[in-house]
């Protein structure tokens, strides 16, 4: 930015149009980052940057001055993984101090949606029928403990959030932490997990995927849980055994769920989550980052590889964090 | 209850089958009281109460013994409103310490709803359709202020749960309360829903009806709010003119809205906001009781009065709470 030039970038995704996307997002940086498809760009030698998710194998093999790939969120993991990205480029992520607000806020919203039945309501709206809902097994929400597996920031804004609406926490930390938050108890070390399942009547997964939590979520552990329980999964599509969850369903054992993220995504149009009323299906959307902020970041992290710098945003391609 | 004998009630309503709704809840208090439809009883003689939900006008006629009308909640009006309510018979209402939490959560599940377009994934789900949304005028909690109207037992406990969804508040209270609230800010005496209303990109009604309230929600008000806002209206029917909604809507100033009360209930088939894709209908079912509390308290209360008691629960009929 130096010399006053708009820094070229390419969008690189297999799985969405960037530019519908952000587009809106990115037009107030216009005057400093210009960014197209690859079809759109005939000199491929100035592009600089990419925006990037999920891109296809070789799609940076076009671009020999690419210094930057930028995703469009916190995860980094398909671009790390991408074997034309170039060893010399910066990757950088989504920084977003409001993003466990998105998540707490998200995480409540499913909270509800099972402790009240709220699909009953929008069932019947499309009828355009008058049903109100007594549901005779429905307790309050101090008599309905919400489990939270993962207790990192994400698991702490959404303590935070759940206990302030009136829902007991239990949640499984790998230590207990120091400091104590009113209306949280902690299970910790070996089998916290399944200690927490026992226990909640509606049960939050935002675990790291790790080698131990792969595969977390099956028939044996949905079994342990208490009858009628409730599943929202906003960890990783690896975590459950989608197949057991559907025989849990099946049982009566866990009545309903809420899953934000897949074993394959976009999640495949004849998957028979898609049609199951008992699941509510969203598209990977739980932590969402503002556009706006992605856009500024992006902004910002262009101009500094431009001028030799290291952005702020940069994460360790070794740990990917 | 000192001979041990079953108390006899009568389900009186003329909009709800209340067996439906609330026969499992008082199953277990079967050893306690009876209750059936005025059809299904041969000696109205034996009536000694009654479950009551808008009854019929002269639907109290049939039992010269009953002595205690009890609601299916915490409003009573139609009850004590009701012409052939006989003069000596108490009335008594539902005191959930509940209410405030089940509120709070349906509220806040509101405020996501619109936050995050909710509808967007419920249309998409019903097409089996993976549709990510990165709405580009969508801004982070913390830079969209939650209003509240109402900042009684239900505003405070509203208040508390959107705060720790990271929502800044503004709240219209009569006074200025004494004790703070992180995160609330108020606005008190005259002119203080509008300039609420001036700084609410989502607002939520819980003002009691009065004379000053009634009508409140009207075009001018709306005119008053920032453009693409969203409306919560969990106070009463009469709050809201329902024309103006619709045309604040058609000119986009306000964006969305979730009714939970109307003028008319239950909200007939024909009528525009069940069809409107822009509105989230709901059968007044925002504050509800627990059915195991109501059942509980109305096992009690009829114990009460069969013992020559006062319940607990009843309601002074002059002021009606």
């Amino acid at each position: 930015m130096a010399d006053g030039r708009v820094i070229e970038g390419v969008y690189l995704s297999e799985v969405y149009d960037l530019h519908e996307l952000y587009g809106h997002a990115l037009a107030p940086h216009a005057g400093m980052i210009r960014l197209r498809h690859p079809h759109e760009i005939d000199n491929p030698e100035e592009i600089r940057f990419a925006l990037s998710w999920r891109p296809a194998a070789d799609a940076f093999d076009p671009y020999p001055n690419l210094r930057l790939a930028h995703s469009i969120a916190a995860g980094v993991d398909s671009i790390i993984n991408c074997p034309s990205l170039p060893k010399d480029a910066l990757v950088a992520r989504v920084r977003d101090p409001d993003q466990g607000d998105m998540l707490a806020g998200f995480a409540a919203w499913h909270v509800i949606w099972h402790h009240r039945n709220m699909r009953h309501h929008i069932v019947h709206e499309t009828k355009h029928e008058w049903a109100r809902l007594i549901p005779s097994t429905m307790k309050p929400p101090r008599e309905t403990p919400v489990g939270i597996l993962g207790f990192g920031l994400m698991g702490r804004a959404i303590a935070r959030a759940v206990t302030a609406l009136g829902f007991p926490v239990v949640a499984a930390a790998r230590t207990t932490p120091r400091e104590t938050m009113p209306g949280v108890r902690f299970e910790s070390a070996e089998g916290a997990a399944l200690r927490v399942a026992e226990q909640a009547a509606i049960l939050i997964n935002v675990l790291p995927l790790t080698g131990e939590t792969r595969g977390l979520l099956d028939l044996d552990f949905f079994n342990r849980m208490p009858e009628g329980a409730a599943l929202i999964q906003l960890g990783r599509g690896e975590h459950l055994v989608e197949a057991d969850l559907l025989r849990a369903l099946d049982s009566g054992r866990i009545a309903s769920a809420s899953l934000d993220v897949f074993d394959v995504e976009p999640l495949p149009k004849e998957h028979p989550f898609w049609a199951d009323e008992r699941i509510l299906v969203t598209p990977h959307q739980a932590g969402d980052c503002s556009p706006h902020r992605m856009a500024e970041q992006l902004a910002r992290a262009a101009q500094a590889v431009v001028a030799g710098d290291t952005p702020k945003t940069v994460v360790d391609r070794s740990n990917g964090y």
